[in-house]
């Protein structure tokens, strides 16, 4: 028999939201990626073409955590027109010292949408101008609405533009985002006019054909592109990297692979063996992040087990302080 | 919200057990492997060393089936000083067309235990002679006492011996498995004497180092390998399978890596792209299992992920003709 604490979604909600100590968690485990002996397999990914299906399976340990976790991350693109959401998912968080399951974290994919746009708060911490203050978004989905949130946390965001394909969804999350956050958000349909005069770009969709341009960037201006998660995804013109001053990975054996890189090379562009900076390096002062007011940087983000061991770590932490889930034996 | 079922164990353990039925699911599920599209990606392998710990995550998708299995399978080798098994974990089901979680198999390993123990059945049923009549069993853990039970499902065992590197483990086993199965069960403290006249050997050990010798095999003799799941472990000199007749792979993509074909190649004895026999191919009618009496044929079985699927689903499908597990909604 082994005990174990399920917390659902709305546990989950009650113990983890976007704010600065879900930055903070997930900045240590960039950290921890540069300077301790984490152990960080490939993704385990597994397709279901006939039904626009795919599921990323991703863990990492750190040594000194009590315990890891196991992200079971399915994407089902038809899901919509059933009137389900398309991504969901769950943690499963292991004791690293005995292999048992310690909690089951029925998140619906929650604890994934907190660190994934967390992420995209550390790489503007580093990358973009201390005084950046306009912030345009590509894409109309969750991260769209939370990459503008997780920016709010660590930059003085004032203004924002959204753009997305499919204009009439830009223009509800435009308007939701002006009540919720407060600031002044509206939607370009011109991506390249959303991209004159921001500070910080953030791309957030699954497109499969570059959606943002080398030549529309400026000087200064910070980039996180953290759509492509998969081989065929890709919503940077390639160029854009090479003319970028700073190129930064969230784990280079992973964006060689699967983010924006990944097309760099393809197109021939960047050798394959190219060294480039890792955002963990940065946050640990192991490389320098942006060295001037004009450099363009660039964060390529895919999405790394590290940042889920740490989300699923800190809310079975707050979840057991606050007594919250249900124990369950088997 | 979704709704999902949890089972646990002892749910588990009323709906699947060892028996004819399982031994036809896991059949049906290596004959899929080589007959319909199968999706099954490389094993997800995290390393623990500092704990002696490691955890497999496996999956496959097979067209048709309603849903697809991931596995969460650690092994945690210090746990038994503790007072605690070596090895647990967990399933979960996910919808094939939604992606959606549908059940949650807290089984703390046992259908690993099952779906392992029938893959060996499934092997002996085409491998060995038909009149096979004596086993041998390398090993005195679970799988020791499952794979002489499965044998004994297609096979007209009625005689056993049992050797393994803690000779007062094996005694054990032999009186308990003299009991449960109803026929002779001897522990051997030689184990050449052990595979000496034996009809069908199983290895069930995480052996590092070979524990059967090549020239111990004798003509007509069927020899199952199961303890290599990973690429340093090794309980067949790997002469043994030049020498043999017939060596069948569960899957040729994992046994060159991680199975006792693995060490056959690292010894320069076999290619690295040698082609063999998939214990599927030869289920299916594709290719030849045992040729004629007096050949020699080794199994060599590193576990798959479509064995979990297969076993997820029977166990499922049970479950829910039963009314057994506990809804959950999150």
């Amino acid at each position: 028999m082994s005990r174990m604490i399920i917390l659902t979604e709305a546990d989950l909600r009650r113990v983890v939201t976007l704010d600065a100590d879900a930055v903070a968690c997930v900045e240590d485990a960039f950290r921890a990626l540069a300077t301790k002996a984490v152990a960080m397999p490939p993704i385990l990914r597994l397709d279901i073409p006939e039904h626009r299906g795919e599921v990323d399976v991703k863990t990492a340990y750190v040594p000194g955590l009590d315990g890891f976790a196991i992200k079971i991350s399915p994407g089902f693109f038809g899901n919509p027109d059933i009137g389900l959401p398309s991504t969901n998912g769950m943690m499963v968080l292991l004791s690293a010292k005995t292999g048992l399951v310690q909690a089951l974290l029925l998140d619906n994919g929650y604890l994934t949408d907190v660190r994934t746009a967390a992420a995209g708060a550390v790489a503007a911490k580093y990358l973009s101008r201390q005084d950046s203050s306009v912030a345009a978004i590509f894409g109309a989905g969750m991260q769209a609405r939370l990459q503008l949130q997780a920016l709010m946390l660590v930059r003085p965001i004032r203004e924002a533009r959204i753009w997305a394909r499919d204009a009439e969804k830009a223009q509800k999350v435009a308007a939701d985002l002006t009540r919720t956050l407060g600031i002044s958000v509206a939607a370009m349909a011109d991506p390249q006019m959303a991209v004159a005069g921001a500070d910080v770009i953030v791309t957030t969709t699954p497109s499969e054909t570059p959606i943002l341009k080398a030549e529309w960037l400026e000087l200064g201006q910070h980039l996180t592109a953290m759509g492509s998660d998969a081989e065929h995804k890709n919503e940077i013109e390639p160029a854009a990297i090479v003319g970028a001053g700073l190129y930064v990975a969230d784990s280079l054996g992973q964006t060689r692979r699967l983010g924006e890189l990944h097309h760099a090379i393809e197109a021939g562009l960047v050798a394959r063996d190219a060294a480039f900076a890792e955002l963990g390096r940065i946050a640990a002062g192991l490389e320098q992040g942006r060295s001037d007011a004009s450099q363009i940087t660039i964060a390529d983000l895919t999405g790394t087990g590290i940042q889920d061991t740490a989300i699923a770590t800190l809310a079975f932490s707050r979840a057991t302080s606050a007594g919250a889930g249900t124990p369950f034996e088997s």
